[in-house]
């Protein structure tokens, strides 16, 4: 097993990884002297899990679960409501503990409610995708959609402690995958070239989830996020880096409907327009372009969306939470492995994406 | 003018007090450098000062408003939805600032919204009652009702500076003054004998809102919350003690349906009742007690409440965000003045009740 120090200022926590350990939970309710647990899950997870868990837990202190319709079309105010009227049926007091059982969408949305639950109260991590473990689980980040934008509401609430077990990717659909590789290889490019190196030699090993690589290779990638998260809880600066891609991504995600496209499909995408933007910037050579290219198709994700409006997408990119007074900020590589946040003028953009098969 | 400085952990601010001193937020949306603003009032609040501030506010950045029904049955999900809308909907972004222009119910919702959108952005709290000014600006608790419960949702978010006018005090019912004594009283009790003293001592001023010593007692109350809110800003302990009162008060409301009574009145009735628990445990006197029911009279508050039920009042309680695993804590005082939390044996609270007017 791997562990992980996580050292947020005043609320601090481990990150363990590694195969059969969702035993864990059990003891860390304990540690937490939890006055009873919810299992927050979903109508995907919670048959392949929930009864295990539950079992777990239930050794230990009361707990309840409840199942949330499957999808990005429902990080929305409903789900946020159903645990919190779950949590208030079962009588759950400020020393409950949530436990999120799921994917990113789960993670997000059991944070949320558990951070607005009389004012907070705290959660357990059981990422059960490669993307919610290698990114979710890790900043704090906590949020649901809303009608005008991806994660427009939410908090920002650290887990009491993430279990990744590595054993539950076994059931993912490779599509899913993909998605987390996509996050992965994003580390690599913003903050490590030597990383991106590894996941160029491993990119098949990691497809298949051999079990000793994918859990190297996912606490590589916490380490990276954390490192960047500690320094910058509250997403003041150096956090901003973490969005690579996301500017590009989220109004994909927006543009084609929540939940056509995976998070980390949408964001693979983004990689790359943002790599070009970089290479249009001086910023990046056509090598690393290539790099980062032949990454994601061997990672198996999209790199190109055909016939998305030019117009649309820079009105989408300008209401992003990284955009402040209409001026769109992009987080930019700086070489392979560095990077940046900086405005960019909108000609740039437009060519991007015009060379990236989007339409005048 | 009185400055009062508000030392919380990481987000330290300041509290203006004194007569005609709106003006002030054109100079600290100035030093906010935000980039918009949504002054969020009510129907009851928004003809008497929204133009002023307006005014002042759009001289410096693009502002824009919201009004929400008024009281205290309307602090919901609604209300909190009409506020992230209306700033969606003027694409504010992270350096907006919401400004909060009303009583305690604008000031926590508006709290609550600017806390979740985007996951956080600055708010400013000019509160217009004399409850808001010595309450539920100081402190950075934020939160809505719920079917379940009073407050049940909400989060710990600070706002970046209080405005509190002493002059638009003078438009408030007099029911609404005597709410706000209620809490005023409240402070006394649990942490300073000489200021329960000097409101003994002033209270006929007070009612009739002399404006010097008016503005000294709201600083004096603001002085003691936030002493104990530096001490402990997430009601991990000290902080608890605020909640003089409140356990019984919750209930009341509750039972009565919320907006029957308001929040200041059902406290003063709580306060009688956690006087009068403290006798029968040997911590207060016959003639303390007998002293905080004629301050609270003298105040023109409710003492007493004829006729709710002890059995709904204790199941009530029981679901208190105080109340862990079932047991009830209540705040207590140790004597005019000193405060403490401990449970309670349920005979106790049966008997107070049986007591105050409540029928078996």
């Amino acid at each position: 097993m791997i562990t992980i120090d996580v050292n947020v200022k005043n609320s601090p926590y481990k990150i363990y990884l590694g195969e059969n350990i969702l035993s864990l939970i059990g003891s860390e309710l304990q540690k937490l002297k939890a006055s009873s647990a919810l299992i927050v899950t979903n109508t995907t997870v919670g048959p392949l899990y929930e009864e295990q868990i539950s079992n777990i837990c239930n050794a230990v202190v009361r707990t309840e679960s409840v199942r949330l319709p499957d999808g990005e079309a429902y990080k929305n105010w409903d789900s946020v409501l159903m645990i919190l009227n779950k949590l208030a049926g079962m009588k759950a007091d400020r020393k409950s503990v949530v436990i999120a059982l799921g994917g990113g969408v789960v993670g997000d949305l059991a944070g949320f409610a558990a951070s607005i639950y009389m004012r907070g109260i705290r959660f357990i991590q059981v990422p059960t995708t490669l993307l919610a473990q290698v990114d979710s689980s890790v900043g704090g980040k906590t949020g649901m959609n809303m009608p005008y934008g991806k994660n427009m509401v939410g908090s920002f609430h650290q887990p009491s402690v993430v279990i990744a077990d590595s054993n539950v990717l076994r059931t993912l659909p490779a599509r899913e995958i993909s998605a987390g590789l996509g996050e992965i290889i994003k580390h690599g490019m913003l903050a490590d070239k030597d990383y991106f190196a590894e996941l160029e030699a491993k990119m098949e090993q990691l497809r298949e989830l051999e079990a000793e690589e994918i859990a190297k290779i996912v606490a590589g990638s916490c380490r990276i996020k954390s490192a960047v998260v500690s320094e910058d809880e509250k997403e003041a600066g150096r956090r901003a880096c973490l969005n690579l891609g996301h500017t590009f991504g989220h109004a994909i995600e927006k543009l084609t409907g929540y939940g056509t496209w995976l998070h980390g499909e949408a964001v693979g995408c983004g990689l790359l327009l943002a790599a070009q933007t970089g290479r249009k910037l001086g910023k990046v050579s056509e090598e690393e372009v290539n790099k980062v290219e032949l990454l994601l198709k061997r990672a198996n994700l999209p790199t190109r969306i055909e016939g998305l409006s030019i117009d649309d997408a820079i009105e989408a990119m300008r209401g992003d939470k990284k955009s402040t007074s209409g001026v769109i900020h992009f987080v930019l590589m700086d070489g392979l492995g560095k990077s940046y946040v900086s405005e960019v003028p909108e000609e740039i953009i437009r060519e991007v994406l015009l060379e990236g098969g989007y339409k005048p």
